[in-house]
């Protein structure tokens, strides 16, 4: 694994128990984990139980005892850790986003496509896509249980940036994150939508604003725990984006991501409106999702609340009896359980690097059009 | 009608509302209400729109010109009105609970049936019966949806006396109110399960109990309005009510009612448990209904809100389009309107005076189990 | 009262409702209702409680013992009868949407700024302003309680034209109906953002799309309950609107109003974030509203489902008990209430023709804005 | 660790992620488990990440390598293996129900508290005291925030058995299994109740039954997923319990546990009001708790819907940032992460022995008060 923080821990976990409670076809040892300063990085791997630990991550991508590379640094990294890696023969996991380029994203999609000719499998983490409510809405749709796709809303709602106090971390600087809400969770959002629906977003319009333009600098310390300055200092990145974008059938969709929803802590909501019926999840109440069936008699219809936690709902049978909650890291067991199967099938697990740079092209859209006071800007689909 | 307060409004509403919506079979007109104290009723006649009053129901009960009478005065004046009206000849309609005991409600209920040979029909103001949403349970149950009833759960919350230093009012002296939250309430609660299960309750076990048992005594003024002097007074009645029964089939129902719910306003609250289904309504959303499913397969069960405001709902299509809101006076309307049209079809509309009954007597064997250490005590059916 | 229908019914409703439980400084009295087919409009005035019918809308605006005329015909109809009665000396009651364009809206509001120096009232409908939790909504806002407004959410969803096959009405022709779901509800939304948030829209950017853009004829009936011919038609305004819009303050709203969300009936919905809070508000559940505090300890803090049926709630006083449900046509007495009132008080009732013009241009913009790519459009504030 | 099976699954999950997650006094090593069947338990081990397998438990148990023992099996067994571990000197977490007899559950007791003098420890697993919310609900009363307890509603609703057909386990004969409902999830009502209001139940009146008399035998195979024979067999312990206890304070509870309320998967739903407030919890949405303040003024009060997955709500902090979701099995976590602290602190952890002894006393009293016509039953405290 490359790299370590909150991403590192969840990944981790993910790598822990999934072996737990799945059948895997291959087992898995949590071999190195790397970073750039020793003494953390060691301590990293003592606590998320990895048997070495490394801050060379070009030789440890070399190793012939590697056989996957999971990359979990921050996004301008990603192109060349992934490249080298599959480079070298190394099914590659990477956190999202792809990257912070189009340009990037590019690269590695290449690479990918170079890699799996010679079976080398690839795979980004947007690991609500394996949310077992999710997973059962892209079912549902692709049943025809809703019928035609007519309309998207898809938000990603959260108030973390609320306090106009909140110091100003390296997140909120658009030259080491690329962007806001928009790619941090706005990529959520259109990812789940393209899962969902099956369906690209083709086109879109939209804006993006920074609500609170300067924060105090960071005193000593760093992070979101670092202590604030009397000095204060530019936001460069968006606290909110909110677009609206064509699918491929010709659909709207209409998107929202945003730092400013008070009282929303982790709000990923879905609604799909179809032409028999509906789905609508909200990742607040993860274990649920509420389908519409308009074919049923007039009298009778209602969206309904069904519990994900039965033993044959995706990804359900392994853990606990009917009723029984999943959270959210539950996920990273699904991810490393699908990743290592498909390596194992030779087949390609999704999202792909491909649909990883496709979520990257309708960013950089959004971004284009806010600056051409949102005109309709094409995604190159 | 006669009375007025609290209840004369609404029952007035229903009156006045219901020809302009519902199609009646005949023609009302708003004639007299009665009250012992001539200004007061003089004042109430022209606020709600009443022709005369009066102050000697006596007289109003022989008029010839008057065809129906409605009674909502408080319980312990029901037998000798209704009584008297129906012997008079004049249909009656009168506000739960029937009587204050079980003995007037008999001699009510035989006066009912000497009264329905000659034509003449009674009925008893349980109007929750007439939310459209009680009303499709009702017909989902009775069309065999949730398959045979396994067990009931009722109950209804209110926090209206959790206020220790609210003023000792007539309410809380059984001398004139009968019982409490019991009878008050739990009186909707049973009237409710037998209703939507179509089954009589016939024994149950259960306590009553007083947990405020010293309130201030009214100083000046009366009602929920007086306030309160620096004496304090018992409380004689019950401010909730647990208790089981046992229905006709043999089906468990457990009862709560209850004034010290803390922030349940108004939550009279039915599930209905199936072998095939279940059914769930809570009054404070009155224009849904909750609505399970069992027979779907078991990825797509879940409990179905259905928004009880389509045209082809019960009671709806006078109303308003779909999706418009119904509040809590329309049930009167509907009374009105079933009253009517039974009037003038020549039929037994429900609830009868007989059902009135036998909610009394259920109410009465739950006073008589909590005396008998929760006894279970049969209610004669 | 010109006109009636649909609308003609929950008006009648409040002027028959509003006298029996708000002290009215004035008496009301029911007096004509005009419409063009003589048998129809005697009917309903038979059926509202309309003491005269009339054919001749512009005879009845000037005769004396006419104090206030209630407008609920088609919008394109409303300048006319407006700018006659105003100028007639009546206060006018003028259903949403003002008018059907800009320029009728300009000319009405110049007419009521004219009738106000002579002491004569005008009020646009737009009742959601008076559902006990939007009122309740305002005032918080207006107390400070979430702060300064960062973002407001406000949709306006239903599901009624999901059937590809229901019938081409007038309703579906730009040359009657003036617009689609962004004049119809999307209206309702801009309004009750600029209510609520005590703000205007000052641009727009946005698209206003037909999903279902041919539809049988109407064969033979009319209305909704037409039925079909098997030749189709056109559809020439839109199902759905999707746009963004710039508050006084600068803060963004963004907006939806369609007809194509399959399984929402009547979601006015509306979510405005703050510094120190937040309030949302879902007509599907009117007698709700919810507010988050965000001056609460981080442990306490969540969405309050406030249920606005307290006696000291906007309104509620003169209804029923705690905890008793308000439905649809009680905003129609409240109205009433305010209209009245503001006409014995001599003051100015909102909204405003002023107000109503307003909404007028931002659904102007909103359309030009469609035409123009999506291009940001001033609303003329 | 004693035992196998879904228990042991789960326990197992707690060993293997605490130590990751939280910062614990002592190292945990998870050495031995133990079942009957060698074969199967070696499958376990290697399944669970244990080091050793083993078949005889009391030789496990006096092994000078082991530290903790960890009960799992099945009820019957809870007593002699319990007591023998804490006569060697190992702290023993013992899963619910303590036992399946008081006298069992006194021994265990004297032999718990024989041991604490000795610095061993003992707690009994009712894991759902250690989900984040009903730790709060527990802070919020203990801090007064509800001020005095007037009433509790608890209740464990479960639909498993509704299909009338499913066969007749081990889990269906009062001779292995000890009660049904009753004892698997109506315990846990219980241990809520007092765990939260931190009082204890002395005395019931109750009623438990079995809808479902007879099953078909089960034919090959066994536990659920073994398939019906033709025959029947008939099912000896209680599908429902329906019972009102009395708290120390006096205030009324009413409890219900179910396997018949058909759509209720999983709902531990527990609601305690105050005279200053309430809480509500309902385990199938795990992550919230809904608090009322009854200290607001009138207008603004209304359920919280509290979203417990703040850094400083209780358990929170080593987990995921501000609104990450939480599952069933983080309790088992946070169970040993409490059993480790009170070990290498030298403190009781609860709930000890005593408070699993006193449960069972509760259901005890609830079956004997139930064979006596619901008569009320001391529990003996």
């Amino acid at each position: 694994m490359i790299g370590h923080g909150f991403m590192g821990a969840a990944h981790s976990q993910g790598w822990r128990v999934a072996p737990r409670f799945f059948e895997l076809p291959r087992p898995v040892e949590m071999s190195v984990v790397t970073g750039r300063d020793a003494d953390k990085v060691a301590a990293c791997a003592r606590k998320w139980g990895w048997d070495e630990s490394a801050t060379d991550w070009r030789e440890v991508v070399q190793r012939d005892d590697i056989d996957v590379v999971d990359i979990v640094t921050p996004g301008d990294t990603h192109a060349e850790i992934a490249i080298a890696a599959l480079d070298a023969g190394k099914h590659v996991l990477c956190e999202k986003p792809l990257a912070n380029t189009v340009e990037e994203a590019e690269a590695m999609t290449a690479a990918a496509e170079r890699a799996a000719t010679r079976g080398v499998r690839s795979m980004v983490g947007f690991t609500y896509r394996r949310v077992p409510a999710t997973t059962l809405a892209r079912d549902l749709i692709a049943e025809g249980r809703i019928g035609e796709v007519r309309q998207v809303r898809a938000e990603y709602l959260q108030d973390w940036l609320m306090d106009a106090n909140a110091p100003l971390t390296w997140r909120m600087k658009k030259e080491h994150a690329g962007s806001g809400a928009l790619g941090d969770i706005g990529a959520h959002a259109v990812d789940l939508t393209e899962y969902i629906t099956g369906q690209r977003v083709t086109s879109v319009s939209g804006i993006i604003e920074t609500i609170v333009k300067e924060r105090p600098l960071l005193g000593e310390g760093q992070g979101l725990s670092g202590t604030a300055s009397t000095e204060r200092g530019e936001v460069t990145v968006d606290d909110i984006a909110l677009f609206t974008g064509r699918l491929t059938s010709g659909a709207l969709a209409s998107f929202e991501a945003t730092r400013f929803r008070t009282g929303r802590k982790n709000a990923l909501r879905i609604e799909i409106s179809g032409s028999a019926g509906a789905i609508s999840f909200d990742l607040e109440r993860l274990n649920e999702l509420e389908f519409y069936d308009a074919t049923l008699p007039s009298t009778g219809q209602g969206f309904q609340r069904i519990l994900v936690t039965e033993p044959d709902h995706p990804y359900l049978a392994p853990w606990w009896p009917s009723g029984h909650m999943l959270g959210y890291e539950h996920g990273f067991s699904h991810q490393v359980y699908d990743f290592v199967t498909a390596i194992s099938d030779g087949t390609q697990p999704h999202p792909s690097f491909a649909d990883g740079l496709h979520v990257q092209r309708v960013l950089d859209a959004v971004e284009k059009s806010s600056e051409a006071g949102s005109a309709w800007t094409p995604t190159g689909v």
